[in-house]
């Protein structure tokens, strides 16, 4: 047997029980006549003693040999320990140790086993298996794992079915780049990997399954950044007889159980905010509203003729940053300004309006503008004495762009941007097509899935070009502190309406047959009104745990190259592989 | 609104009550002044009555264009009705429909949507969307997404955790094919779907995650049939500081857990057997024990000299029938030889000895043996008047697994293998390794990281080649009704012997080092004893239903070529696509 209890679970009352326990050491202090070592696996720390005179000297010296990472199960009794410890659950007790066996040695890590390690990114990725030892990484993983269970829980209570739809499906040009992968038994045709399951929900729908949900896998060969992984971990969930608003309140009371349950966090009701409202009042379409600071506009009325940069914008647009007029210097506005100015935001300038504490008003376009004109902006922006407006000028889509970049770092530069204070929030009335200049097309803005609003339907299905962008619809996002968790939309159930769909967006009648035939045929046979939603999974751990970056909450997370750094994939294949799928490698000369 | 109710839910409490419902048309019938809908969901059928003299000429009429499977919405009054059907539980009460919405028509289908189909299964699975709809399938579906919520449960209470391994991972020439996916970020090199995340959930235990297991999708290039498909689902699982003994009772518990709330049946406790006397007793690893007709040899003392086939056979061993002596003439006895000799079994021929109720003995070779021997041979069977032996000879090895499958024949023909007698056991102690004669190399019988029992350790790295054939492995299978449903195996933690293991399986150090160089580090700081098993999910599904495929417990099964009928997958992909992958097609001339 390796245990009796684990190394959380001893308290004052097991005290005089003989145990055996297993774990790592985590460290000793060795004080010549007596040796400490704590021992530790996932459920805590049991400190170990090892006592020179009531031990036998071949264990007490064996007890000398163990090292940091040591795998051991001792037996033992508890005792009281006389110097206590309130910050762990068994600081009341020791084990007075009387065997000891070394299950397994350990070199020393290469970093410390520690809440805050010493371990940069790339060496805790190889030795993944030591980083899944910290404390802080396996309460994340924890975490996931509970919110699974949870949201497992509340959905099936709600008559959800969990169905497995399948991986290995088929490519279509549509989204992002697929994963393909060659079929041996289908020589020179290939399997997609999912980006979602999207049409075998909606198949699940047309085969009366009602609702639907699963937590599942999907994959997008796309370039990396930090919130983003080739493989990630959606909840997708789809329902049939569903208006919008059926389908926000059932995910809305979803969200509400997850945060009550996993974090003890009562949300308020979801506001909902239009998507041209979000525009305009942000600049963004996943709005973090744990502060105000929303965008005023400037117009004609409050702009006399002079600067000749306004003069000729077609936006002219600000924020109120409330108390900041005296913590910035001229030195902290340039630096703002250069910061605004880097080319990731690529804004071309950056307008201040200090109402000073002392009445004065101090602006870097004093000189085009009289202290009345001023102050009237500062009455439209509702600005007191010690506020500060910051105005950008320039074409309307990107300026609001770079605004809402600035209100975002403005908001963290205030600490208004707490990640424990959680406000979420529905977007909806999405455009249903965005319209491409480059390409001259247009693209669907959730998918093609997408149903136009009801009232929209006869003009999708007899308007002229310029109809078509705006129309507007029934899709949404949630959106909890700035960042899109969830979204989805009513699809479409006619196939008159999916080909005019599959039409506007550049697909032939070929095209959308070849790739989409047995959706377009399933609409043919009685298929029910249906819509649904999918939240990112490794998103809303994140976000529920108030941290930045997904790959925390991922067991064995890829690098931005893509790679597994511990098991170090992808890889070649051997010879005998590409011979039975009938595949060979066209590497571009210099790397072949 | 949609829906004030399901299909399912109104009774004789709701009468009088306004409703709205919708669902699909299951069929109607038109007595002319009067018609009867039935309107089916996934919840169940409500009956809709269209009469003459209530309702709107125009209603009425709309509802005669009805066929079967359109989509409606009705309005209309609870009411009780005049013959009642105590068929379903909505037979008390009918709606009286006062409105009548067409939310989308249907074609007719290609197939009957009802328990018994007259579709073909080629058919079925390319308007899957339709089979779907029928109420066996949907009940195998929603079995298995109870399944899979109990098992959670279950295993969450006992404080395993749910993690997420990778699907893109590395490939590795041991076990099966894999399916390989091609990295664009990577050129040249590819990614691997895992056949199981073996090495993941020992590395999580190395990371001390203590108790793991996952629900996943897993993955296998390999050629199909009835019960195989590329992909399938596992119930995986791993616990650390455990016996075998801990392992074998933790899911005993679970599969008992299961039996009981998803089929109210309770397991007996699950007897064990070893791999020895499993072979001896049943020639079968996974034996069916809802029978007896054990497997009896014959030595040399019951053979006296004269039947030259027996003479020189390695081994003679057969089977009572119990009471077939009087059902099997010559003609049916001939035919059972035939069915022995098909290749697939490829017996030489079939031994029969009758007692007959009348006290004589017939045999096939009664002309070799006296009827003293015969009667002692029945003696040792155990067989009375009326029963029947069926006896094999040749090598060893391929006449147990000849009789195997005359024992499952018979088993079957004689009505003792009820799909709802449920007979569960543990093999246990395989043999760590199975030497090939063809290639002259040892495979794991389990796979490489299985640990050979305590005793055998020492054996294992300092024995002869001998000695390694004996070794035996801390190893086991659980077997319900004949069906391997999951298996595994206490691991090694050791560097060394996992080194030495690899060793004797005929891997370089090299290639030991590039394919599993990762886990070999990983036993160097410190990993715990582990060990673990996993379920097949799907056969789970199956077996617990009494049914024979896993195809119909998925819900986009793939055909015996890996095609999915209803998407058409795998299929061609674009030119863009191969460059970017940096690959092309090396098709054999005839197939370019």
């Amino acid at each position: 047997m390796y245990r009796t209890h684990n190394c959380g679970e001893l308290r004052m009352e097991n005290v005089g029980e003989e145990v055996v326990l297993s774990g790592w050491v985590q460290k000793s202090r060795d004080l010549g006549y007596m040796m400490y070592t704590d021992l530790r696996d996932r459920y805590g720390i049991t400190q170990l003693i090892f006592n020179e005179q009531v031990t036998e000297k071949e264990l007490f010296e064996s007890a000398r040999t163990l090292g940091r990472e040591y795998v051991v199960r001792v037996k033992g009794k508890v005792i009281e320990r006389q110097s206590k410890n309130p910050n762990i659950p068994t600081g009341n007790i020791e084990i007075e140790v009387t065997d000891l066996d070394i299950l397994n040695a350990s070199k020393v890590p290469p970093f410390t086993i520690e809440d805050d390690t010493d371990g940069g990114d790339d060496l805790r990725m190889k030795y993944r298996y030591l980083d899944l030892r910290r404390k802080p990484v396996q309460e994340n993983l924890f975490f996931r794992s509970q919110l699974a269970v949870e949201t497992r829980s509340y959905l099936s209570k709600e008559g959800f079915i969990e169905v497995e739809t399948p991986v290995l499906i088929k490519s279509t040009p549509e989204g992002a780049r697929d994963f393909v992968v060659p079929s041996r038994m289908n020589k020179g045709q290939f399997y997609a990997l999912p980006q979602s399951p999207q049409t075998f929900k909606q198949i699940l729908m047309v085969g009366g399954f009602d609702k639907y949900f699963q937590i599942v896998k999907c994959f997008r060969d796309e370039d990396l950044r930090a919130d983003r992984q080739p493989e990630f971990t959606q909840i997708d969930c789809e329902m049939s007889f569903v208006t919008q608003e059926d389908i926000l309140n059932t995910f809305e009371g979803l969200t509400r159980y997850l945060f009550k349950t996993c974090l003890d966090v009562e949300l308020p009701q979801f506001p909902r905010m239009t998507y041209d409202d979000a525009m305009r009042l942000y600049g963004s379409d996943k709005p973090d509203v744990r502060f105000g600071m929303q965008f005023v506009e400037l117009g004609k009325e409050d702009l006399p003729e002079g600067f000749p940069v306004f003069d000729s914008a077609e936006l002219v647009v600000g924020i109120n940053a409330e108390g900041q007029a005296g913590e910035y210097s001229n030195k902290d506005i340039k630096k703002l300004t250069s910061w605004m100015q880097r080319p990731q935001i690529g804004a071309k300038g950056l307008v201040y309006v200090k109402f000073n504490e002392d009445g004065s008003i101090k602006s870097s376009i004093g000189k085009f503008y009289s202290d009345e004109v001023l102050a009237q902006w500062g009455e439209k922006f509702g600005a007191k004495k010690g506020d500060m407006l910051l105005i950008l000028s320039g074409e309307e889509e990107k300026t609001r762009k770079q605004l809402n970049e600035l209100r975002l770092e403005m908001g963290s530069r205030m600490g208004l941007r707490k990640p424990d204070d959680y406000k979420p929030l529905w977007v909806v009335d999405f455009p249903l097509l965005e319209w491409d200049e480059d390409t001259e097309r247009f693209h669907a803005m959730h998918h093609p899935f997408t149903s136009p609003k009801k009232e929209d339907v006869e003009r999708m299905l007899n308007g002229d070009h310029e109809t078509m962008k705006a129309l507007r619809a029934d899709a949404y996002d949630m959106v909890i502190n700035g960042v899109e968790i969830g979204g989805g939309s009513i699809r479409i159930h006619d196939r008159d309406l999916q080909s005019k769909n599959f039409d506007l967006l550049g697909f032939t009648k070929e095209e959308a047959e070849a790739q989409f035939g047995f959706l377009l045929g399933a609409f043919e046979y009685g298929a029910p009104p249906h819509g649904g939603l999918a939240f990112g999974f490794d998103r809303l751990c994140a976000v529920m745990m108030g941290q930045n970056s997904i790959r925390d909450f991922i067991a064995f997370p890829k690098n931005n190259q893509g790679r597994d750094m511990m098991i170090d994939a992808p890889s070649p294949i051997h010879d005998e592989q590409f011979d039975e799928l009938c595949i060979q490698l066209n590497l571009p000369e210099e790397e072949a």
